[in-house]
């Protein structure tokens, strides 16, 4: 086991991926934000009313998936064929869940966790006027599928993934 | 209470800082990820002898937190006066903190948070290889001084928040 | 009258500000999208349900005002105050007005109208799939103060320019 | 007749093309800009001389179009063949006609568009010290080749089609 | 003596100048790119008839000097007051001059330095077709005022710098 | 012999390469900054307990690299496979060779030459507060095959381009 990002001297690297097969790669990333009750229900009548915070969300969330090679430093550059991000709410605040596909030699799972944490990163920024100490939380891949590695899936969030699957 | 963000339509806007005082403000940020002891392991041992992971991801990081207003659609554009990141070890993986400090109208909690997140994404990043199942926790604001709301602190977090700052 | 971006020689340049006052500068813009009134019922049902394709537009139109300077190759970087960006329904389809507020040495009327060029092109984009032969038109500036050279107005459009004036 | 970047819900998504094949997507799009003669005179002469102005606008009307999907929000980032732009004098101003191709799912109508877009946002900004009042009208798709839509003309503009084209 | 952008720990950071005063701060840079005399005269051909390639250097030039911050990891981003670029035929091929001037608390060395060395770059992609085996050389500040380092200056450089300086 | 960014009125473009086939094709550039001993025994001491200015280098660097179609105006935005960079002590200070691959219809040199490049500014950037006088010389390629051009090498480079292929 080794970690492709380093090469021999120790120095980050962008790993060589060109004798690598194109394939279908889908990869589907969850996060969430806790915050009071009150702040919630600003967030929702603004959404009932117009959707702006989420939506917004949304909007920042996808833009910031296809930046991913951008802001990750030894991220390849990689043609996203597709992004879809939902948000639901939960007891505690919201949930992000993202699906993000490719056909390319490597990816999709940072793309997916990107827009994810830029989906909650625009939430906080939106909201953090009426309370700073929200906690954006549990940001992990759910599943992946295509490339050597195989299908990597958290059973426990089978649900969300064939949701977010769905309408991909 | 109000959604500074949502204009009276509900559209997400830009609010308006320009009759705001310039302020010295400064923010500290934290986030961790958790993974296994053999991930971790990888990674200190590519820290003790070149530190590619762990400055691959201060620098990420840093950079990170200069694009928050390209990230973070509503996020103003401000003149960053410095950002400081700290990596630690802890039981379950790392923690990330980051201080950021500007002399501005508004800021700086959104590019000390985006800092963190983004120091986070890099370490995902270079260790998804050996592990997809990596989860980025706690993400929150610590500290805030400057502007008018005035200092906002979790004090649980006091020796983290000093320790950034005494060398921002 | 001379054309500032162009030094003797005739290249571009970015002109030397450096010896002008921060003044407060509000610059108001306009612009329209011509469709079809099929494509306007689609995009307006959407809106009443969720309000996508216009929210969408106006996240990308204050992104793209924030990101000017990027742009536009002989546009001073400013620290932007505030954006705001309305749509309104028109017969021939949309009406879009930006406001846009810096105290600087510059600007701020190139922000405003780039606020609502990528507020147009998001629209376009997003309705493309349903009428290729839309038209763009009437990209304008309304209204323009602070700076030495005084209050530019054009005065057949006062109620918009008063309107956004109003919310910024 | 649906929208295809709204989801069921409403929300914006990047819309998944990973089942499209690849073919040659080639795309014309036009745009104008209104201004006294005496602002006409000044960038003409300026070009006479330099080409100042007409060749900033130039550069930066084919850098924006291969920034196009960082500043739409839902548009895919695509390998961008060719981007080829003229701008020709008109009786009221300028006209800028772009040609941009690709070999891939998706694309090229919105990436001629920012093109033309972005030659005349650096055209306003490089004369807008000496007329505030010019007008940015006419951003149209003139020409769509390839992809399952087949080929998309308004005839009216043919010659200014096929003059592109062939320098492509 | 000690390398400001290291922290105690090593790592490296964007070191805090929230205490500096605003200064006016001016620098030059400057940079050369050797080429044969046939691709020398292909340049400056096509510079006679419409100067593109040296121009579209010059725009590439002013636009990468604005982005030093997003380009250069532990660089401030910094309001720019003005950026001018001159290039001039040498012996063996070009030399590129570059003044640059801001109004801040840190800055304007690297924002000159790579406003240099991005008109090269450019230069080099523009005419690589027919010469891969230039090469860019002898990047460096000829000069900068302002800021509590007080004057650096390189002597034998005076008649350029004054040159540039006079345009700024 | 033609330069292929300019058409036939001059004005730059971006080549239409919609026809040239996939092909693999490696890159290798170099380049050197010239330092005092001091601040080379500076940054070598900083290495060798931390490494913080040449791996912050390095991490500049391939982030650069990977955005040389952002900030080099014609050229084309491709798919990168792979970047190595390597810095080495050389008397004079430190020399710099990256490698680069892509398996694309044009590329990889100049984004090589954008990674040897933004690497240096990196140095310059983060030795300047101890001295100013540095110089940035000797950029190059090295080395390029693929392509219908073929193989290009400096033969005088022979081990430093074979030290970083067998390592890409």
């Amino acid at each position: 086991m080794k970690l492709t990002h380093i090469n021999e001297k120790g120095n980050p690297k962008i790993v060589n991926i060109s004798d690598k097969p194109l394939t279908k790669r889908v990869a589907v990333a969850m996060g969430e934000i806790e915050l009071s009750p009150s702040t919630k229900r600003l967030i929702l009548e603004g959404k009932t009313k117009k959707g702006a915070v989420l939506q917004t969300a949304i909007v920042g969330g996808v833009m910031g998936g296809k930046r991913s090679w951008e802001i990750v430093p030894m991220c390849h550059p990689i043609p996203i064929d597709g992004i879809e991000i939902e948000i639901e709410e939960i007891e505690k605040g919201f949930r992000v869940i993202a699906g993000a596909v490719t056909t390319w030699k490597t990816g999709i799972e940072i793309e997916a966790i990107t827009a994810v944490s830029t989906t909650l990163l625009t939430i906080y920024d939106m909201a953090k006027a009426v309370e700073r100490g929200m906690v954006i939380t549990n940001i992990q891949l759910l599943y992946k599928s295509g490339g050597k590695s195989g299908v990597f899936i958290k059973e426990e969030w089978k649900r969300e993934i064939e949701g977010i699957l769905k309408k991909l």
